[in-house]
């Protein structure tokens, strides 16, 4: 499975905010993180990396 | 593996620009994709979706 790890840049550190994320999307101006267990997160925030092999997803606040 | 493919979105088309794509980041202002066998490819673009369970990524043209 490709499931991976959503973490929000928050200064110099990288707080986890949702794991085994399945589906990213912007909705409404905002980010839009869906698991696998079908919980949601809605955030406004933009992808700054996508490192599929380490299963990571890092996001920053939007400017 | 979790390789994914990464779609443009061109008005209401998707074209497909990179195969395989790795890792995705933002690097001097534009987005540095980069694939299995080591290709890279750097766009104006920013990500508007990740479906993990697809293996896709979309983005559009930066505005």
């Amino acid at each position: 499975m490709c499931e991976s790890h959503a973490y929000l840049l928050e200064g110099d550190e990288e707080r986890l905010i949702m794991e085994d994320v399945i589906s990213v999307r912007e909705e409404g101006g905002k980010l839009l993180l869906s698991n696998i267990i079908g919980e949601e997160s809605s955030l406004d925030a933009e992808v700054v990396a996508i490192t599929l092999l380490d299963h990571r997803i890092l996001l920053k606040p939007r400017a």
